[in-house]
């Protein structure tokens, strides 16, 4: 028998933050394509628009108090936003002409604070339990028309400086804050406008367990960090990386799933995104601004993906010993061969096992070989 | 405080089979859309089409041998198939003008049985391991115009009794047979011809390994089978039941993620498809063209979905105690509102916890409330 080459021989390879598996079958991706094809996003989103509910100035629903009224029809609206008299249009918010990032109580939130607790369980098959908490959308610009990567470093520092505030702020009380992004239509994102959202929940979500679990035990087997030992190990390797500086790297994860889902990690010990330091977040802002624009370059398109922050939890769990943990993001792209081509998780990967056309290693060698100036803003 | 009320107050529900949580908010199916809008399916199919290479007589391109292709043009093909001499045309396959089931091996397969295992790891945080199998496809009707929903019960059996068979030939050796269909665009489906896949793996993929702790447990600790407990108890308290007859039934679960997904389940103790009795085929295709028809009058459109069969393990373990198991298919259907708007799994729910926007009892009752004729095949 031949020695196995990754990119040829199927294998599966573990994901030890999810201690869970994942199919790679690089040889697969040689086959056509003559599914679904995906619409590249609008390019021509206008700057500032008074009838998207995420501009300066203009006028949200509140979908709170707007009951049994599933698509409200789209209200005339002044260009000069009215004055917000509470008693006289309670229906209704306006945005300040914010200049910066912008926050907000999400107007439809999936978590409340003040839901009462469900009844107690009859059976093991039926439990339930209460889930309280937040949900907050932050812009990340007053410009409807433009994205992280197209933002300047002190812009995306802005983001990062009130992501943090967010977190610290909600994480005084909550066990859980979620920091995320959808971007583009494909993610399911509803608004061009940049935005992210921050949900923050009375418990620890799926995920959050996960990792909290596969993590304390990696800490009590090896006695170091996860995410520590591999952020290292990556460094030295070379093969996955995608960018680096002094505090960050960025890699395709040796267990990816998505084609081109990235792992940002620090270099330093950090376990919340509030514990950066002032150059930590410079930095920060340098290798995502450098990480999204080989996204955008990639099929030379607003490349959509869903990322989020992971750190230790908070809340109660801020006086506990959360040294396991090691602060990181996700990115998880679909786009697998164009901007219209994605990866479809489905059958087999929803049934038995995430499933990958192409090895990490060729993904990571892509994304490395990409120009850093992004596609719209090089000189003709 | 008010008591809770599950279509109003938001709440996690635990999901026994996979060990995790999902928030149900019902209160946001109100927040309106603005976000991406599905192509609802083509509704022109022809019924036979000599260039869709799972058709009768058609020619297919045998992906194993076309290296380096990535998307091969569309060959003229005649109308009668070429007698195939494998000399003469090594790159062609063709089908045969089959009358019923067909089954082949994916021109494009994931597994292949012969891939050499992955060298030893060198560290914790990089762990290969082999991954051998088969993959191959299952067309359910010569016509490309058909869907399950469409076909007789008569047809709708004989893919059960393909199903069976395949299940029991491959499990003859291989640990794990997942049957799936991926049904429509949305779902990465990229050919309209009735057809499912099986996949046989030398492993025991993730969710074949979460089922087999979590339901193992459950026995041990209940001393029933997990599946067969929660069937009993559905049947009779009623509001998360679709359809049943005297061998099945189909429920939204408890734990349901997708808006409306559900689960079938036998009333009797079954560990794989292989072993259902001769009524239980027929009863089985009776309840799924039932539940089929239910799911396209809903939105009146082909509805879209990933399911898929889950059953004891098989190769080695049918040596073993698997009572613990009990055969079920999972219905992964992706839209929430109308034949257009879906359900988007997408930031908070890739990197915190599912979330879904209506009760599975809301859900439960809305395809229960749904007529057992099909929309296209009413008289008018
Ligand atoms: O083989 P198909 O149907 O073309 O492909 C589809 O199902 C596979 C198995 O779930 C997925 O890996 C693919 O991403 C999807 O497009
Ligand atoms: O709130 P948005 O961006 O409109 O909604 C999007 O993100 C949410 C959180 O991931 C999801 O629950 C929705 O399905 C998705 O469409």
């Amino acid at each position: 028998r031949p020695p196995a080459r990754p990119a040829e021989h199927q294998h599966c390879r573990h994901n030890p933050l999810r201690d869970e598996w994942v199919l790679v079958s690089a040889h697969r991706v040689r086959r056509p394509w003559r599914g679904q094809l995906e619409q590249p996003p609008t390019e021509d989103v206008p700057r500032w628009d008074p009838a998207n509910p995420l501009c300066p100035g203009a006028t949200r629903a509140n979908g709170e108090v707007l009951p049994g009224t599933p698509t409200p029809a789209p209200r005339p609206l002044p260009c000069v936003p009215p004055r917000c008299d509470p008693n006289f249009f309670p229906l209704l918010q306006v945005n300040p002409h914010y200049e910066g990032t912008f926050v907000f109580p999400n107007d439809f939130p999936a978590l409340q604070p003040d839901s009462p607790a469900p009844g107690d369980s009859d059976h093991p098959l039926f439990q339930a339990a209460a889930a309280r908490g937040v949900c907050k959308v932050m812009c990340f610009h007053p410009w409807s028309d433009l994205t992280l990567p197209l933002m300047s470093l002190a812009e995306i520092r802005a983001v990062i400086d009130a992501w943090a505030e967010l977190a610290a702020e909600l994480g005084a009380s909550y066990p859980w804050v979620q920091i995320f992004e959808n971007k583009g239509e494909m993610m399911g994102c509803s608004n061009p406008h940049p935005h992210c959202q921050v949900w923050a929940s009375s418990f620890l979500p799926n995920e959050a367990r996960l990792e909290e679990r596969t993590q304390r035990q990696y800490r009590e087997r090896h006695s170091v960090p996860m995410l520590l030992e591999y952020a290292e190990q990556e460094a030295r390797r070379k093969e996955r990386l995608v960018v680096e500086n002094e505090d960050w790297l960025v890699v395709v994860p040796y267990w990816a799933t998505w084609p081109f889902q990235t792992l940002l990690l620090p270099r330093r010990h950090v376990l919340r995104l509030q514990d950066l330091r002032d150059s930590e977040r410079d930095s920060l802002a340098s290798i995502m601004q450098r990480l999204l624009i080989k996204y955008d370059n990639l099929f030379q398109v607003s490349f959509p993906y869903s990322m989020g922050w992971h750190g230790a939890p908070t809340g109660p769990h801020l006086q506990e010993d959360c040294r396991h943990w090691q602060l990181h993001a996700h990115y998880y792209p679909p786009l697998l061969r164009s901007a219209t081509v994605r990866k479809f998780m489905v059958g087999y990967e929803m049934l038995a096992q995430a499933q990958r056309d192409l090895t990490p290693e060729q993904a990571a060698e892509r994304l490395r070989s990409l120009p850093e100036v992004h596609y719209k803003q090089r000189r003709r």
